[in-house]
């Protein structure tokens, strides 16, 4: 039991730093999951760049984005983009929230991202936008009171990223593979999709098409070999994240985990 | 003889490593060779990303794309676009297909790649369209069916290479070598191209010069120095193939390789 | 107290280097700090790429950019640039002069840069431009004269960045730390929005977005964090300045510094 | 004596590998250095990409580009462009020809590179355009014939770099160091000037400017500054060239070298 809630940590911490090795977390953007043995929790890192979370950084959220036990360290401001997506979306396991350089120049130009290539299905169909200031006038453009939460979580509704106007984008996922995938996916979906604007007319996939490729980083054939490449590649770079030191452990999960979402995971690939 | 056959392991994961350490391979895309002991078989990795390829994953598959023993691993389901091609191809004796970033852009706007600098002539004067839309409606886009990899190597026609609708490409070559220059230069011929039409108009080689270019790639000269230079960068990536051990050799090729297309173009360079 | 003067010495040798690695510096370029104990003063490397600065390689320099002692190396020829912006502007504690070549693009065209992500606000509204050849005719763009160097001082006034045609951008802060986000993000800022223009159209943040937005990167909670991911970062790449030797030290700060700018910053993070 | 000629072979690796470090050369082009005992030779690797060459595959040639002794090795099939460049052009020391990316879209679109900033003035107001087409019909687009050397040196004129046509370009220098620093500032230059013109208008210095900043990179402050830099790069990277071996030297220079040219260079840093 123990190990599976380390196994949690463990994977929340690889998961950061496998987005950040990819390019799409960089300084900024946190990823979260919901607590495996209690859907009204969440599990997100304190206040650290995500290359750099460890296991033992990952915290424990209410869904109103209150910490569960007193903390002693800084924690992100935008808590709220997680605790509203979980409370508004029971099928959400995983949020990743980003500013990667991939998907800035839509957020900045108001231009959607559509699927271009089959691997870019993905992000689904439609990936809806949001504009802080249509509801809430001038910001710092940080989402970091409830109600700012719950608009995003409107805008989101039942589609798997959300993006935001001068600030970056928001992806769901129903397992921590999911989000890891989709994230990397729907950022070369955008580079591909600014480069072929560029080059001439961008003719995306048609909804048949995002449909039936959209299931395709679900498979096992290609969940298995992504997880390893990302898995590796993060090695080779070094950055690894430690295994958590069983006398040093600060702040247990407050029920013990069933680990389901994640060691099923783990024994997919 | 047992050594040859090594070699021919070795060679096809020297050159998915090699593929993926230029950029041209990612988590996706394959590398296969026809059998050197027997053209009615192919050689092709497990599932796994070509950066990890090693001698060990290399498995064989009959020319309608069925492994020749049982796997106990996981196979890739886009086997048939070699297949295919061997069977209708007997000149061709490597093939790749991958999704580089470099054609993606192209893939996307349906815009013709053109040769326009002398390396990039290694890929022809035209590289074909192929829309799987045209035949097959909507897909996933993946070619797994024998009719789609078929309907894919009749667009490659007598091609060096053909570029596949939200997908990627596939290149074929009539030896390891020349596949992996041909996909390298076609890779930085888009690249360029695609800048140069920012910059202003694209003006392609001439018929002669293409045809008097493509065959740069082939000099001695030149072969030798981007093999080792490509062998070179992989290496100090810390990225070669690991040796196939002796004791735990998992699958012998069928036939014993002649090993002829592989070593002689090792003593080549 | 020696501990403090070899602080800031070591501080500015690691912001400089940061600079280099997050490709804000390259060869050129240099970061300076106004002398902790003496606001007449200020304290800038000996002529050295940015990222090979070291503790040891710091002088001391009259606001008129003289150095206060006879200096036995060579000295960079714009430090009038430096100078002239501590004289002209009292609460400017940092000052960076740079070619990044996120920023060039709009150096040629003469295009604003204006914030177009909530980070990017940290350069303000408005980066106004100067153009050395409307002042003083041709020139080799070098600002080495006090003359030219007070122009570009007047130039920026009151903002927090000045561009330089055909040439670069200076940046100031009200500390080391808010200098180096502050350059960092304006050049993700200048990425964003050339792609931005490309994609479509480019929105700016509101004057009060920009207000608001611009106190981000001042937030302890992100102070912290972007230090250590700088910090990180440049370990990873084995880029960390060395500790000055105690021996060896060569041209000891001629005040005991206070150390009151930046060991305060040290401590907050 | 002896340690100049190994100098003058040193510094010949170190050029190159320099070159291809910064991203001028990849697996092709190559630097050479006329003979500085012997003003009617050249100094030229063996066919091997340049981030790999050595000392010791430094090989002599006549202004005719004949081996002055028989190779055991692969040469270069375009040592015409060094042999013709250096007959027409006493005051070059060394030549550069290359096929970089930053350069390849201009040489593609038929668009001049103009000087855009105060480091891209070191290649000149004008880089002229030759196209190979013009004078020799349909060719490999190689510069391999006597004739075709000669029409290069032509278009070349007195500038000091040259732009082919779908190909690459060609730079001179008065010695290795001004080679250096202007076959990379021009790179950097043509990479502004695209994204400049993407972004609106491109706008160059005035011939008076490019004039008086084309002396910056002759700059001791700036020749010393960049040496140290690229070299350290390449030192970081684990790409110094060999030491040559005094027990396996394989081809002496004909005549004991003066190193006049390049051992100035050495201690001017």
């Amino acid at each position: 039991m123990a190990n599976s809630v380390n196994d949690v940590r463990y994977e929340l911490a690889l998961a950061s730093r496998m987005l950040a090795n990819e390019g799409v977390l960089d300084a900024f953007g946190h990823v979260s999951l919901r607590h495996p043995g209690d859907p009204q929790k969440f599990l997100l890192p304190r206040s650290r760049s995500p290359q750099l979370v460890e296991p033992d950084d990952v915290l424990e959220f209410t869904l109103d984005a209150e910490p569960v036990r007193t903390p002693s360290v800084r924690l992100f401001a935008e808590r709220v983009i997680h605790g509203c997506i979980y409370q508004a979306r029971p099928d959400v396991m995983a949020v990743c929230h980003h500013h990667a350089p991939a998907v800035l120049p839509f957020c900045i130009a108001g231009v959607p991202i559509v699927p271009v290539f089959h691997l870019g299905a993905a992000a689904g169909e439609t990936v809806p936008f949001w504009d802080q200031q249509d509801e809430f006038g001038d910001t710092n453009l940080l989402v970091v009171k409830p109600e700012e939460g719950r608009s995003l979580a409107r805008a989101l509704g039942a589609h798997a990223a959300v993006l935001m106007r001068h600030h970056g984008a928001t992806v769901v996922g129903h397992d921590l593979r999911e989000l890891v995938s989709r994230s990397i996916f729907m950022c070369q979906n955008a580079v591909y999709q600014l480069q072929a604007q560029m080059l001439g007319k961008v003719v995306p996939l048609s909804p048949g098409e995002t449909r039936l490729a959209g299931a395709i980083n679900a498979m096992p054939n290609v969940v298995g070999r992504t997880w390893e490449y990302w898995s590796c590649r993060l090695a080779e770079a070094g950055r690894m994240p430690p295994r958590r030191g069983k006398a040093k452990s600060r702040a247990p999960l407050s029920k013990p985990a069933k680990g389901k979402a994640v060691s099923r995971q783990r024994t997919r690939s």
